[in-house]
């Protein structure tokens, strides 16, 4: 198998740096979309065929070292007993949001073999397909991200309700965040369990809190499943990716996780100089780069690939999901340009 | 005149920390909308009684202890000859975007004496009605943020447009950011000359550029504009604001500002370690703070400015711009909370 990711994972020596992209199954390939056409997006999620297929497009057209199953991080909480529907438009709908006692009251934590075969099925499928050509990373949503998306009832762009709850209710906003928490640890011991060989957690909101409201009501959430995922056993390498959270660095060194995902905003060089050599580091290309003539696109991979030179690991990805508008030649490049780049020795 | 404001942008003592709120003049303000029920959004930027009306009433029912003129980043820019619309749900809209060549040599540099006759009448009709009670700020977009949204044609998630021409037709880009500078620059200055006591430069957008970037595409143009102030004669304090700008607060730096604005993701105390002695700074509460029970908001209070205390110089403020969801008791109770907190002696 190609370990170089799990090895950049584990702080191990590579000959290259290994590289994915967030969202790599994804709109900007003509080969999701004849995939797509076929489902709904929530259909495709839970039919193992369809979504083993596109997990399997990226690794085939673009030459990424790791899999990244394709999901997304809203299914389990449908199983948790909230509704929910994608709009074409608008995006995801939790058409009955979370805010009050009796509504976390209801929410359950399931059972991710009887409620969410699919998830797993789709894992067991790629595992024998991907027959060991790249790790497969399973992953899912972090609870303060995951909690918004039920008390916002969907996408937000204050989180105010959000906040409110935390301000004005703490006890209801742990209590959620509680069962939260219960349900994404399991749900991640099961991948683990079903094949995944890495997992990342996705805080995809979490840099709308100030330093102080993440160590208070996200980071905890954080740290206690990887510390029960790690007291159950589970030794595959852990990612947390806190989007927008170059403040919050210093303390995502604390979340138990093996590697820190940066987005773009933070210079790589900094960010190793934050971290010191405790984790390795994923990241952190800005997507729209993507659209940037070669000689310059190389520019920009190289000088993430010499201010990561001090990182214990480097897991070269974007800095975010890719964009539909992106032509996949300009992701095949830049994947190519990362190896060639990078290759030592 | 309450001059606290203006000391503390000059780095001068205090007897406590003075405050404002980003658009304080707002939609949280019942007395707002009573005025704005007359007029439609651009007729009340362009109607000097109403504006200065707006202006006014937080400084009569907060007591903040400064105004800032109620307009709009994007009203020069219709006068550079981009035709500008106010939709109730969408938001600015350009239906004319700057995309090319052609679009770009079609602007103008607008003399804001001739064209925007009606925000330097407000800044005078405002000096007279203020009658020295606090001083008046007068404000423009940075020119980056400005440039997304003619280029974008209206807001923007992912400013892919924008960078895709600041990737690909760095010329045209720059072009564009050229005339949005002069035009900027002449606006700030007449600004001054009809009263304007302080200036701040909203760059709203700038938080989604890499460091690298913001070095190359948009920093520049905000330090010209700053040099030629300066050089021109203009004494008055001014506040530079890179929203989502933690990651560029040492480039920042730079810029030529008095005062730094922060948003709400930083902490204060880091703040004041990464730029030193040189400038002043502005900030951070959440807004969404601001639906804290009064204790805990004290609290927060109370934290960011024990962590402003070896700054230069501290203007307390929000990190952004305060929501209509505001209750104005709780706006009204922060400044009060702020002045009490912060007095000295």
């Amino acid at each position: 198998m190609n370990e170089t990711f799990l090895k950049a994972c584990r702080g191990e020596q590579t000959d290259y740096t290994p590289v994915w992209l967030m969202r790599q199954a994804g709109r900007y390939l003509p080969e999701y979309h004849t995939v797509r056409s076929k489902y709904t997006f929530l259909e495709m999620c839970k039919t193992p065929a369809a979504a083993a297929e596109v997990t399997i497009q990226p690794v085939d057209i673009l030459g990424v070292d790791a899999a990244i199953l394709f999901s997304d991080i809203l299914v389990p909480l449908e199983k948790m007993g909230a509704p929910l529907e994608f709009h074409e438009k608008r995006g995801p709908v939790f058409p009955q949001p979370v805010r009050d006692r009796a509504a976390v009251a209801k929410l359950v934590v399931p059972d991710p073999e009887l409620e969410l075969p699919y998830v797993l099925d789709t894992i067991r499928l790629l595992r024998r397909e991907l027959a060991n050509k790249v790790p497969l990373i399973g992953f899912s949503g972090a609870p303060f991200t995951l909690a918004t998306y039920l008390i916002e009832g969907g996408s937000s762009r204050q989180f105010l309700l959000t906040k409110q709850m935390m301000y004005t209710e703490p006890e209801l906003y742990a209590a959620l965040l509680d069962k939260i928490t219960a349900c994404t640890t399991l749900y991640l011991k099961a991948q683990v369990a079903a094949g995944a060989q890495a997992l990342q957690i996705f805080d995809s909101w979490v840099g709308v809190l100030s330093p102080y409201d993440f160590s208070k009501f996200a980071l905890p959430y954080v740290q206690r499943i990887i510390r029960e995922l790690k007291e159950g056993g589970v030794t595959v390498p852990i990612i947390y990716f806190a989007n927008n959270g170059a403040t919050l660095l210093p303390q995502s060194l604390t979340s138990g996780a093996d590697v820190l995902g940066l987005d773009w905003r933070i210079d790589m060089a900094e960010a190793v100089k934050v971290v010191g050599p405790k984790v390795a580091l994923q990241g952190n290309l800005d997507p729209c780069a993507l659209l940037l003539p070669p000689a310059k696109m190389e520019e920009r991979i190289s000088a993430i690939l010499a201010g990561a030179k001090g990182a214990r690991g480097h897991i070269f990805n974007l800095g975010h999901g890719i964009l539909p508008e992106i032509p996949p030649a300009q992701a095949k490049f830049m994947v190519e340009a990362v190896h060639r780049l990078s290759r030592r020795g």
